[in-house]
């Protein structure tokens, strides 16, 4: 089985060094994440299907949100609307990455549209996903941070 | 394209009628909803991904996720835990049954995992999506009701 915890640590890093120069940098994580599992602020969301099948959930806090959509897309003041598109694609890249991963240890898959939900305290579940992965990635510049869980069933 | 507020107003009261017994009426239906659509209660998520790609979210009211749950499961006091199953196995055979007819009508596509969602006032949006659909089903002997949300697009 795919060591999911290293695959998430490995994409979200490059995805933000590579899109948006900055440094994200990747705490302890929890192989076995509860279930349910809470997550705030800006979440992002895509699904996997195929041999990988599963759901990539990517937290923003409130101002990481707001600091990312500023440096994509060179405005000083984004709306709700282009901070969700921002995430949402953020979300599309990382999930793209660990897609493409994945299908080289023999596992592919394809994609669903990226869906962004807002809420405070969504508690996330998948009954059917033997896999749970969380981890919380630290912005130190921007003292924020992202949270990443991901369900997942292998087959 | 298909006529996605007609085929979800098939699937939803078949299921519910197959496999509960219980009388699911449609309401008028938006086939162009909001984004972001805001859905409360208990809410079941399943992602299609293919020639039709998107996401269906149930949102079903915590008594009718109660009601559902002690049909079902034939208990009296259902947990968390037990209302998420049901809930996450009724989103999956609603959009299973929507699979079917989108495959019937030229569109195949496959399956995510079921994942549930707790919260209040849970903001979701799509800007991938050019299709956005809702409906409200109403349970009249439970007094309970049921929202729909579906996000798609056809290529």
């Amino acid at each position: 089985m795919p060591d999911l915890l290293a695959i998430i640590n490995k994409c979200v890093p490059d995805i933000f060094r590579t899109m948006a120069g900055m440094t994200a940098v990747p705490g302890e994580g929890d192989a076995d994440a509860p279930r349910p599992s809470v997550l705030n602020g800006v979440t992002g969301s895509v699904s996997l299907s195929g041999q990988a099948n599963g759901v990539v959930y990517t937290a923003y806090s409130d101002g990481l949100a707001k600091f990312l959509s500023c440096t994509v897309l060179g405005c000083e003041d984004p709306g709700e609307a282009d901070i969700s598109d921002v995430v949402g694609e953020f979300t599309n890249m990382i999930t793209g990455n660990l897609k493409s991963l994945l299908c080289d240890k023999g596992f592919p898959c394809s994609l669903s549209i990226p869906t962004v939900l807002r809420g405070g305290d969504i508690s996330v579940v998948s009954k059917n996903a033997p896999v749970s992965v969380r981890n919380t990635y630290y912005f130190a510049e921007q003292k924020e941070e992202l949270v990443v869980l991901v369900f997942a069933r292998f087959d």
